[in-house]
């Protein structure tokens, strides 16, 4: 094994790079801002530059680097095809292959999709590492979703394995989501979704106390420290997220069979609060086979995706 | 490769035997009895020297057989342990090390869950054949499931991968289920479920004509024959069960993205007028992302065992 390995977490927005020795020592993390312009077309030239960079910096050349991994936002297929990156203005690439062209110095290219790079990064260095299989949830704008199964990261035929935040949770419903369905996890479970679910409350329950009518901008952190506080409306609120995501992540267990759900994004640092009322549902619904899956929080935060990357490449 | 492989799929009642060659041609197959008594003890031992005789008769030796693929009826880890088989009066126990024990001469062994098996058989040389990644459903008295994903079988962390017969459809069912729990696919889309719906149906909806009423002994297949003669009652029955199945396989859509679900079991010798309300209600439900998996039946009925017991070895 070389001494060096590099992870790169290709996001909307930045960049995020880390350098690693191959025993699993973080020796560097950074970010550069990401150039979706013109396609993307600079993204992963600039991903290079920024490592060529590193290594100019510390005296590092290929050939003492074990490899690249990568996480980007969208679907991967198991060659590293990806099927087009909405955030990134990427149509479909096939990954492996322009990283050659860019750098065929590379010795090991990884690439798949960032929730499952941060799910590998929170099972190799995170909240599961005493652990070979997770499902990861990340709660957030949406809903992300990242699988490692018998010791392999899941891509599923359109690289689309994981894609639950539009799983129907509720057939009656007559809200349409942004995809066009109905009844999406997504509206009810995300960062955005109890955000929804909290003011439809408050309209459709006007008489009611809660703390959250004096908020100026109510946000999802609000309703999450407002049960934090024992807010009665607020705690239901939780208490229905919980209860509709834990019951769909029995359909997940159900297929895949997890030692653990890893409950990430933005919303999960709201705690136990949060994650308590997921695994009650989850307890009341599983099949008993299932009953001894373990529900952890996220640790590695926006570190997760570097870390996994990382670890991709060797494995 | 040397010549021959055997497939070997272990029943409650029957173990099915098949001797390939390794270019895929199916020689012979044949089955002998199950003996499940003192814990299921002769079940291996039977199954060996079954081999044995078709090798003896055919002058084969274990130098000339590149393995042999076996599928039970229970859960099976990764590394080949079984948590316990009911139908055989298995305990826990690792196979591979009880087959090398009773046949040193073994030179390859695999093993997984029937229905893994099956699915396997049927991308190998039935209803999937063109296909790479499949979930596979079969309706019987219980609900089974198979996933081969990405290329590989699924075995979940506890072996429980696809146990997907006691994921909760009805969050407001008040029936118990054998398994403790409530709502369970299985209670309505298992020929028992079908069977237990429309007696439910039958009863409730009193003053309803339909040809049902005129059975004696109703089965799951009367009512598909029923539906196929254009009974409007057990049309709505099959329509039933497809809303909840179809509704359920995008969530296992969602998690491992396969090409194609095979329906299969004693149910889906009914056929089209079983898989169409099936695949509408996925289309309904599934996110644009999954809308292009292909429903199929299976074609391999009972030999779709010992088809992809003996394609594990080729793997």
């Amino acid at each position: 094994m070389l001494p060096y390995v590099f992870g790169v977490d290709i996001g909307g927005t930045a960049i995020k790079l880390g350098a690693f020795r191959t025993d699993g020592t973080l020796l560097e993390k950074w970010q550069i801002p990401t150039r979706t312009e013109d396609g993307g077309k600079n993204v992963l030239p600039d991903a290079l530059d920024a490592l060529r960079g590193w290594m100019a910096r510390n005296q590092i050349g290929w050939e003492q680097v074990e490899g690249v991994g990568m996480g980007v936002p969208g679907p991967v297929k198991i060659d590293g095809t990806v099927s087009g990156c909405i955030n990134l203005n990427w149509g479909e690439l096939h990954l492996p292959a322009i990283l050659h062209e860019l750098e065929p110095a590379i010795s090991k290219f990884r690439v798949t999709n960032d929730v499952n790079a941060a799910t590998v990064g929170e099972l190799w260095k995170g909240a599961a590492s005493d652990n070979l299989s997770a499902v990861m949830v990340t709660l957030g704008t949406g809903i992300g979703c990242g699988i490692v199964a018998d010791g392999r990261v899941m891509s599923g035929s359109e690289g689309a394995a994981g894609e639950i935040g539009h799983f129907c949770v509720d057939r009656e419903a007559t809200v349409p989501c942004k995809c066009g369905k109905y009844g999406c996890l997504e509206q009810y479970c995300s960062a955005t979704g109890l955000l929804r679910c909290a003011k439809l409350a408050l309209f459709q329950q006007a008489s009611r106390p809660s703390s959250l009518r004096e908020k100026k901008r109510l946000s999802a952190k609000d309703v999450c420290d407002a049960a934090r506080e024992g807010d009665a409306l607020a705690l239901e609120l939780l208490d229905e997220l919980g209860e509709k995501l834990g019951w769909a992540l029995t359909a997940m267990a159900s297929t895949v069979n997890p030692e653990v759900f890893i409950i990430g994004g933005g919303l999960s640092k709201a705690g136990d609060i949060l994650l308590q009322p997921i695994e009650r549902s989850f307890q009341k619904y599983a099949f008993h086979a299932f009953q001894d899956t373990a529900f952890v929080l996220a640790e590695l935060g926006n570190d997760a995706g570097i870390y996994g990357c990382a670890k991709m490449v060797l494995d």
